[in-house]
């Protein structure tokens, strides 16, 4: 029997993520069976059993993956001095994300915010879910703080500034922004940009005006 | 048979949207059977069919209703002079969200986010509650870009800032919003009202800096 390499068991274990990703995004978790996922990869039931016991673990290692590229890219961001600002980091997280799962995009149109919606609907009947997806965002929760920090010593937030509701606040508009896409329209990251640069371009009224 | 007025009409039409709303939001709209919703508000058959035809027509009045009370408060805000600034304003419509649907508190957790997750995911396969949420959008939508005009028109915000995305970035807010209450933990308007103020007292870093 040939040696299996680390990097193909690699490949097979991305191939199944991404064959079950898509079948998620396109008939729902509960309407798609683990037949057609095997049927999705073209692998055999004992290929796929191999690494995944079933759809539970599948979707639980999809959602690790995705909340693991965004508590990259914000600690990324916190490590930068400044860190980059939210109407270019936020934007830049979603790229990286899309990037991340190039087979979502296959058809044009970003299945992934499809996928997620449905992922917030398991979570509120799966503990075990409902867990990684806590776990993802305390990270995240944590690095867009930091991120905050490096705002405050760089000067571009006033010091008093709520950190940890400025963190709460990009951790749902990014939520939002995957809801937004899956149920109205198409709504490009330089959108999101635009919006987010007129937001913090806002000014006070004075007392006196 | 005694004449039934409107009023009872449209306390029995609320007593009926309010219990199915709780189920909906406590089981997920396909594990909810009309014959739940019977059980819930205490009605017969014949009474709640004479509303409703059947669970489509429950959730899509639902639906219609919540973003009927989000275009109003917009619509509203609009017509100040100046408009309550975004950390006013957004907390504001989700209170008065909130209050419109007292039922969906009584356990002291909002069931309502969990209601609206679930109609995310279920609009996805449901083109004709797809249709009523997409109305509701276009009018929520166009009342945020009028309420960022009243904004422009104070001098609060630059005239060439992108009124349409800052409107976008609003409307996912709110979603995302609702999906951090669902998904993740409590996050009370007020948290929302200073990462709102956090965003807008940000300063872009100077080209000379």
């Amino acid at each position: 029997m040939a040696r299996v390499t680390q990097a193909h068991l690699d490949a097979r274990r991305r191939q199944i993520l991404d064959g079950a990703a898509l079948c998620f995004a396109r008939n729902g978790f509960h309407a798609t069976s683990m037949q057609d996922v095997l049927k999705e990869v073209n692998l055999s039931a004992g290929a796929v059993y191999r690494y995944f016991s079933g759809k539970d673990e599948l979707i639980a290692a999809i959602v690790g993956e995705v909340l693991g590229v965004l508590g990259s890219t914000y600690e990324g961001a916190a490590a930068e001095t400044p860190p980059p600002l939210p109407d270019v980091l936020l934007p830049r997280a979603l790229r990286q994300l899309r990037e991340a799962r190039p087979v979502l995009l296959a058809s044009g149109e970003w299945l992934f915010s499809r996928l997620l919606v449905q992922v917030w609907t398991e979570v509120l009947r799966n503990p075990e879910l409902a867990e990684v997806l806590r776990a993802g965002y305390e990270r995240v929760r944590g690095a867009w703080a930091m991120v905050v920090e490096g705002y405050k010593s760089a000067g571009l937030i006033p010091a008093d500034a709520d950190a940890d509701a400025l963190a709460r606040v990009m951790i749902a508009l990014a939520q939002g922004y995957t809801v937004h896409l899956a149920v109205f329209e198409e709504l490009p990251p330089e959108t999101l940009e635009k919006g987010l640069r007129a937001l913090m371009s806002m000014r006070a009224p004075q007392p006196s005006e």
